[in-house]
């Protein structure tokens, strides 16, 4: 092993390569994911303020179908695409990708496709860097570590999450371990796109746990408190099953469109043609779009789901129903944001049965079934302490990696690899 | 792969197994780790009180020479043995090793050594773990994650940092890369020993930053200050290097005093009498011990060096000398502490070249100096949310992991594997 001391300046000038070389990117990534925030926004209002723009749903899918099929070369594979190329550069990630998905993704949201936004901002990060890669004649190690450093900023950017955002970049490439070489150049482009993205003035949801505990054992200050621990254990069990039907039910409903219709034009009219049968059934939309809010009054939302009675019991299975529907329709967006309702309504309901605060149990679930159902429990664990504080740690880290430890191998990123079997 | 449904029942029945296994594990290490944190306090107070024990050191390197030789076995290695064992059982770890080191390790600050304490919960909490794999008579990949929960568990218990705790038992076994396998068990290993050590009533250091940045870019709020994170950068190479400067003295110092006394009693004599040398010299004492407070008016420490004005600019440097001749010559306890001491002490006089806050560095730089002598930025950047809060995570993140990439290869446990190398 060589001595660094020599080795430092070296080691000095790789750093600022890499920085020198992120800095235009962070700025490409961060300035898009704020035009699709603002977009996004924009959608998500205006189909608020007309309902019957759900009715063209079927519509809509035709036009995503059409322009995948007509441009998209091998955008259609989305993240899977991504996660391959680092593992294994070769079949070249199209810079066509980024514009694609950010249309199709406004144009499912603003026809009501339940849909997320998480693999919009993941493919703009992972196109544009590998055209930027391209245009320095990056290759090898180079360019796997610029599209972990892409994958980053557009996480970042989008969640303003930077170290949960590049944690994941590393960590969703493969089940049960992460390697560390790409941190540096991940985490800078993770924190400079985040800023980018802000200072372009876009909001960010800020999500609050008031439930505060000052727990004691004989008369001593203690971290966590054991009943309560046991109950995040018991929830934690089922945000991992959970995280695991909405992998397999997308994967099961695709398979089925698949071999019953055949035709993709087809399977995304009858898909969205569902999606308006079952909201009409339901009577409101609560369940479709991105959910972060409900627009109406007393609706359920990620963030009602912070309040007690701010969800049904059954809130989690109608999102994760419609949202596994849409993706497997082949609308765009991505799983994340869905994820968060599916777990922060299913903790709500499992914090009223066993009687625990009601916000913590959303926050918990809000991240723990995204760790389940993307294998990334250090990414969730800590993507709670960026958007909930550090109060709540333990209680976060014990959720995600048991949550991780009851989703089985498969996740929603086919793509992924295993490197280390959970058991 | 296996659908985890049908496997649920069986995931739950060795979680649940490991959850009984654990509980009476974490109350012997979290208990001999209250008495060894108790003892160390007495001890520490004793020599304060009585300044001319420091006179006695060489003696007390005699006792220790002798009580590791006459009844070691191969108790000497440490923590390299631990982590050897956790990489390959064959080795066996000697219960003894627990009362050995605990016993060594009070002597070693009672006469004023300047050393730390983590060795000494690590062993404590790898040495039960070992004794009580025997009693249930685990072996294979159980015995390895019997032992990293048992190593979670007395770092957990000493520092009152769980998850940092959790995460530094993985991410120690090697350089670049942690694998997930035995996270669950040592979490709860470490969660249920510093609830015990806490329940005993042994009080943990609090650390406060004080200062509270709240950034603005084009009128929009950001997360980091982009001046803050240059000052970062710089500090982060000076620790890195620092980390490994700390290492590498050790390791020098072992092989000149190997080769020129020959003889360990000898060896710990004349070390013994340097440190009482330099001592002397400084005419003062706040250099030896553990260094978390100073028994003096105006004395520098760990605690000092958050206030402006609370170091030397040499203050890193002679507690570096010191440790290292202390660690060579044959004392026990382990590093951490000091490194904690030389980089809050590094970091407060950075902090006052650069103008930058005092506080912020100072906790920068406890925690990235012992990133990247032990080669676990991840943990050290938990370990930094968990002592100061999530307010600066990610300057703590930055800090640790550029410092880790400018450490090199080696770092202070000389058993840590490279899995991935930094570049």
């Amino acid at each position: 092993m060589p001595h660094p001391l020599p080795n430092s300046p070296s080691t000095l000038l790789v750093l600022l390569r890499w920085l020198l070389l992120l800095i235009p990117l962070a700025f490409v990534v961060g300035s898009l994911n704020a035009l699709f925030l603002y977009l996004l926004d924009y959608a998500s209002h205006t189909r608020a303020d007309n309902p019957y723009l759900l009715y063209f749903l079927p519509l809509a899918g035709l036009v995503v179908v059409f322009i995948y099929r007509r441009f998209g070369k091998n955008s259609e594979s989305g993240n899977n695409l991504i996660i391959d190329e680092i593992h294994q550069p070769g079949a070249g990630i199209p810079a066509r990708m980024a514009p694609l998905v950010l249309i199709s993704t406004v144009v499912t949201h603003l026809f009501g496709g339940s849909a997320g936004r998480e693999g919009t901002a993941v493919q703009i990060g992972g196109a544009c860097s590998a055209a930027y890669g391209k245009l320095f004649k990056l290759s090898g190690r180079d360019y796997q570590i610029l599209l972990s450093a892409g994958v980053a900023a557009g996480f970042s950017a989008l969640f303003s999450t930077p170290l949960a955002a590049t944690i994941f970049a590393i960590e969703v490439l493969a089940v049960g371990r992460i390697r560390f070489d790409s941190v540096i150049p991940a985490l800078f482009a993770a924190i400079l796109a985040d800023l980018v993205c802000s200072a372009w003035g876009t909001p960010h949801t800020q999500y609050k746990i008031d439930f505060l505990e000052h727990v004691m054992l004989f008369e001593h200050v203690v971290h966590v408190d054991l009943i309560m621990l046991g109950k995040v254990l018991i929830a934690a069990v089922a945000f991992g099953i959970t995280g695991y039907l909405f992998g397999e039910t997308v994967f099961v409903l695709k398979d089925i469109f698949k071999h019953v219709f055949k035709n993709p034009y087809l399977i995304a009219v009858i898909g969205g043609l569902i999606v308006i049968g079952i909201v009409s059934l339901i009577g409101n939309q609560d369940y479709i779009g991105l959910g972060v809010n409900s627009y109406r009054e007393g609706g359920v939302s990620i963030i009602s789901a912070f309040n007690e009675g701010g969800a049904e019991w059954y809130s989690w299975m109608l999102k994760l129903l419609l949202t596994a529907i849409t993706l497997a329709a082949g609308f765009k967006g991505g799983e994340v944001t869905p994820l968060f309702f599916i777990g922060a309504t299913l903790g709500n309901t499992l914090a009223w049965i066993m009687g625990a605060p009601v916000d913590l149990f959303a926050a918990i679930g809000f991240i723990a079934v995204f760790a389940a159902a993307t294998n990334t429990p250090l990414a969730c664990t800590i993507m709670g302490v960026e958007l909930f504080g550090s109060d709540h740690l333990l209680y976060f880290a014990v959720a995600c990696f048991v949550a991780y430890y009851f989703s089985g191998h498969t996740g929603i990123y086919s793509a992924q690899r295993v490197a280390v079997p959970k058991s």
